[in-house]
């Protein structure tokens, strides 16, 4: 009945709905107007993510979704020396991976409007801490994912971005200067410190301010894309008579 | 794709999705495996309710929710006598209109769970604290809502619930101690109190706190029945051999 927009990610978007989450931010933004349909895949990378292509977006839908965020990076740039290395995909692959993904739902429908979004930036320090509290001395010395490395996918997505055409969301990482996203950052992520409140105490993974960054930025380019000038999907309270409610319902649907 | 859960109800349920709200938190707990549908309508009563009955729910429908929660009552009982009055529908109405609300979505399928949620109480002094912030002087003295009204309301709820034989949440309200439903009350009402932190400055809606208490006793009558076994949609990442993932994706549907 209502238009949909899918987040489709790994667990950056499965835990976007938690307290503060942007995935719950943007469903309630558009509630009464849109229905926010989660399809977030924790440990995900965008090579696992081709296989559920076809089930989550399946070409004989009846109503492609109006927009679709697409999420991926932070496991695909896990490092091959680290603990992550089984979710590790190569930079290029990344890129292509994420191509065949947006080219599919264009199958589904040009005028669905895709959202790219770059993986987060990684606080080393952070992550470092986290394996010491989760494994003790038993924590590896090696990094599971670097800034830099991080940062390199962050770029493919933002070249992939302008290859395609696509309105775009990037908020990463600050730490490595993207000197080719440069022009297109938001003036927000000028103040995205290396070790930031926008990054959870495991130095990967967002904070409710991380979360309101992200909600802000997808919000805007939904906005630009008219979202909030969508209909309500019944009348509103205030437009409904107390004498005769089913004028207003009449105008909107039929009665029951 | 998934089984539904479907949030039926007025503005408590509409801003269950902002930071803290209690649908965001059954849609965070239930990720993978249910999908979390909003139908909240903020100043709706019962009557206006059935306005939208076959649309959110038609009989034709190919897979009916899992799970509905019915939570209206908070503008039924608004006073003939207050600003609210327009929204004022009378406590025999408000039951009966309740029970062809569960008895459309029990024709729509008998295995439906149905979670019938009695108003919130209201607090009073908030709520008048809350018309004076708003409109200075000419702020009624007469409340919109009171408390004992409004435990009259959740009266009828529960006792409609058990009529119907349902599960049921409860949550209200202490202030007006509701003898009938006293044995069914669970343990954390015995501390809610009459001006509460569950409650919103504005006498009315609900705070993270009070959000949390909904959300929790939602949860608890949903895993009863069993919704915490349900599948993940896709494998876990644990599950993915780094070097064969499409044996994981073939276990559970056709690889693309």
């Amino acid at each position: 009945m209502r238009p949909q927009i899918l987040l489709f990610g790994d667990s950056i978007t499965q835990q976007s709905f938690r307290s503060g989450g942007w995935g719950a931010a943007v469903a309630d933004i558009y509630s009464r107007k849109v229905d926010v349909v989660l399809r977030g895949y924790g440990g995900y990378n965008t090579r696992w993510a081709l296989f559920l292509l076809h089930h989550i977006f399946p070409l004989v839908s009846a109503t492609p979704p109006v927009a679709v965020t697409i999420f991926f990076g932070a496991n695909d740039a896990a490092l091959l020396g680290g603990t992550g290395k089984k979710q590790h995909v190569p930079v290029n692959e990344y890129k292509e991976n994420l191509r065949r993904i947006v080219q599919h739902i264009k199958n589904l429908s040009r005028n669905t409007l895709v959202v790219l979004i770059t993986p987060p930036p990684i606080d080393q320090q952070g992550r470092r801490e986290f394996a010491r509290s989760q494994y003790g001395d038993k924590a590896s010395e090696s990094p599971d994912r670097t800034n830099e490395v991080t940062g390199a996918y962050a770029e493919e997505c933002v070249n992939l971005a302008r290859e395609l055409g696509l309105l775009q969301s990037i908020y990463g990482p600050k730490c490595k200067k993207l000197k080719v996203g440069r022009k297109i950052l938001k003036s927000f992520l000028d103040s995205y410190p290396c070790r930031s409140i926008f990054l959870h105490s495991d130095g990967l993974h967002l904070t409710p301010e991380g979360n309101a960054v992200v909600s802000q930025e997808v919000v805007k380019i939904f906005d630009e894309a008219g979202f909030s000038d969508l209909p309500y999907d019944f009348p509103q309270h205030s437009e409904i008579d107390g004498e005769n409610p089913e004028k207003a319902f009449l105008q909107q649907c039929a009665a029951v």
